[in-house]
């Protein structure tokens, strides 16, 4: 059965480390669905704009990250629409999917929450904070390892919000505590490497803060990093590439309202417009990262 | 209009600081209730039994907590059931409810998540992790003042899993980091003191951690402490002691399997050991936190 990291970086191999990011806001969806499925139809023409979405990126990316929160916010449907999309973008197009969720608790109900993830949802793979520690991590990895296919994780380590740092930098016993999450990150992904020479545990760190990403490149020669903060958020394709390993593994670059809204709501060009920002976002990291 | 922490102050006077977890797992939901609804009725059957609780338990307890993974991992139903426990508890039975989700996420994220929270589960209260930082809290808080009736927080500050020190007790400029997250919310908690003299940002602190506990409240003497840990996970009334301010205000102490889940699955008298169980851990609590 194919690890997970594998999975992963046959994809980034195929189609480059793009990733979009699907965070329907209604006042941002295109007039066009708005009108068709009014004010009480908001998960309905989420997962309209999602299925569009996924059609007019895949050519481009190989990993659609849905973001939990906007598909709970929009009730009953919006959850339905999350699960259509991830469904669909699995066995339709097939994207590996991301699940961003950045769930985090005791034991018992980390394993209630992977399984949602992992068998409900149905996602590739989830994202977690570490706040509470190893014991409570570890359930997401077990289940990540025991699931048909492999799943795969990405833990908060230093996050792309202009106050990240208030806790992450902090310094302890001389190293910030990103620092020190990234290490045990780290450990947690030596426990399943895969032909490709990266882990099933990835780390989440923000391109907003590129001379931390290259000091946590050089420390986790081995793990996975989902970069959040490009495009929209203010990172450049310059300011990834040290998230990437020399064989151009090891990193996946996020970027959702730029490739997922790149156009004004009465703008019937919706559609065109999307498939431009992918093709241009994909084109702007193959050469920002490749290059020298 | 009232503020949360007068609510909550007020509920606490009328009834005792317990809060009941409810944190529906198949296995452990009476056999009636499964042979009713079986193993394709999860959502359905969670909602029975959550009813039936919140009916036994309401004389004892002015506050219920669910946790929001084992909803979720019950699929759509198992959010139906969610959102209607929310409503039965507070529209039936008057209670105060605390979302258990422990959502956390960069700002525009965290402003669905607290929309999806307030408005649309409908729930008095959430937990929130702190891990990205005061940017990534401020929406919560924003979205707590503004709702009607107002709502409140509570942040992972020292959690009661095993392992919760990992990160939570690294030593950072001499103290450790939930020292310093604590500190934090109760900067937070400043900024709306109610008629109680506490606030509407409280803590997580664990009751498997008196001293931490103990330090804690006298480092933030205006904040409310939500207790988990007590009873199942092994606190006891007296480790909870040290969370309560001189006038038995101050913290809420929860237990979730110890009064939802005290029989056998096969056992016909569940009904009266969930009632049972609750009056004695009020008492409980009542003699313990009173007592000199």
């Amino acid at each position: 059965m194919p690890h997970f990291s594998d999975r992963l970086a046959e994809v980034v191999r195929r189609k480059g480390p793009l990733c979009v990011g699907l965070d329907p806001r209604w006042e941002s969806v295109p007039k066009e669905l708005r009108d068709r499925f009014g004010p009480d139809g908001l998960g309905e023409a989420y997962a309209a704009f999602g299925e569009a979405v996924l059609e007019l990126v895949e050519p481009h990316c190989g990993i659609v990250k849905p973001q939990a929160a906007f598909f709970e916010a929009a009730g009953e449907a919006g959850d339905r629409a999350l699960r259509r999309l991830i469904d669909v973008a699995r066995s339709q197009y097939g994207l590996l999917t991301i699940l961003d969720a950045k769930r985090g608790d005791i034991a018992s109900t980390a394993t209630a929450y992977a399984q949602s993830a992992f068998d409900g949802y149905g996602a590739d793979a989830l994202t977690v904070n570490p706040y509470l520690g190893a014991d409570a991590v570890e359930p997401f990895i077990s289940a990540a390892r025991a699931a048909t296919p492999k799943r795969g994780l990405f833990v908060l380590v230093r996050t792309s919000n202009p106050g990240g740092g208030l806790f992450q930098n902090l310094v302890c016993n001389g190293r910030p505590l990103y620092r020190i999450v990234g290490e045990e990150v780290a450990k947690w992904n030596d426990g399943a490497i895969g032909d490709c020479g990266l882990g099933d545990v990835g780390t989440v760190v923000g391109a907003t803060n590129p001379k931390e990403m290259a000091e946590l490149r050089s420390a986790l020669p081995k793990v996975w990093f989902l970069v959040p903060g490009y495009g929209a958020q203010g990172g450049t394709a310059a300011d990834v590439r040290s998230a990437f390993l020399p064989n151009g593994l090891g990193a996946i670059v996020n970027s959702s309202r730029g490739v997922t809204f790149p156009f004004h709501p009465d703008d019937p060009n919706w559609r065109e417009k999307i498939a431009t920002a992918a093709e241009r976002a994909c084109a702007e990291l193959d050469s920002g990262v490749r290059a020298p």
